[in-house]
């Protein structure tokens, strides 16, 4: 993480350590988990992380705020970008990395809850969506590197593509509730795959 | 619906009158996507429907199967099966009409209720899964009519290119937050065709 960008977002959280601010997102994710959105407080996050209210308002003003970041750090560091030289590869990492994060019940709970809080929740379903959005830009070049490879056709979108390949996941974990596992990760990028090749993803 | 069947599961409330039925399914669908399935009361619905209380335990039992029926009876009569006589034309509409039962708002307070609730709740994590396997069971025959007319290959699985369709529409509508309409539905359809052309939909 840059310093300059984040001492311009939050000024006083890097002079008074960055192992407190990690306490302070961990404990926020924790409780969003457990408590989901609407219950969450400040107070619950202060106890829990062990630091003082006053110090949350002073870094994050209010909760909202708090869980946005939180939430930013969270999905930010979960899923890294591969590069093995291969678009199938690629892609067949990304999902299995994806596919672990969702999977654990921690993961599954705090998806949910945001989902489910979301609905009603103006800020945080922004939040989500800008989530969504910064996901999918970060692992663009996956795609990018595949179309400059001649791996792709050239009208591939990459959100498409990488969209395309996510929902399946999403879908079984969450809505029909089946198993999803590395075979369920390696036949999504088949199918994105072929749809790619037959032109099917070109940018909307 | 058949007499037979519905007489088999719920002996009194056909004798009841299917009015008496209707207004509860109903009822208990409004006061799920209202309260969630957790704070969903049999007095509540009573209510809400105008009946007794008594006659929702004569005739369901108990809260839960009260809530499984209601959301089979829901389920069951949102999408009807296209027959348009090609592959194309009936996969369109089935999408369509998939998202125009969704993006009503009490579509998708409905349907996120039940996802988060289903989450800490197994009899209806079961409840949910099999309204799904459902739908795509009553859905099949599109996919099965289509590779009698040659329009797909041979090694096509139903239920997987239902999946590959419903999949993205879910994914934008309850994750992304992005909008969804009839060129969504036609874009999923583009990739759910192209998959199981090039044979990338084959049977689990």
């Amino acid at each position: 993480m840059k310093p300059v960008a984040s001492a311009s977002r939050r000024p006083t959280a890097v002079g008074r350590g960055k192992k407190m601010r990690t306490a302070v997102l961990e404990a926020t994710i924790a409780e969003l988990t457990e408590t989901g959105y609407a219950a969450l407080t400040v107070d619950g996050v202060a106890k829990r992380a062990a630091v003082h209210k006053t110090t949350i308002y002073r870094n994050w003003k209010d909760s909202t705020n708090l869980v946005a970041d939180a939430l930013a750090s969270h999905f930010a560091q979960d899923i890294p970008i591969p590069d093995t030289g291969a678009v199938d590869s690629d892609l067949r990492e990304l999902a299995r990395t994806l596919i672990s994060t969702m999977t654990t019940r921690a993961g599954q709970a705090l998806l949910v809850t945001v989902l489910s809080d979301a609905v009603r929740i103006p800020q945080l379903a922004e939040v989500k969506s800008a989530l969504f959005g910064d996901r999918f830009r970060r692992a663009a070049i996956v795609v990018t590197r595949a179309i400059e490879r001649g791996e792709l056709p050239a009208d591939t979108d990459p959100t498409e593509l990488l969209k395309t390949l996510a929902a399946p996941l999403y879908f079984r974990l969450v809505f029909t509730g089946e198993p999803v596992d590395e075979s369920t990760a390696d036949h999504a990028v088949r199918v994105a795959l072929a749809a790619a090749r037959a032109h099917a993803l070109p940018p909307v």
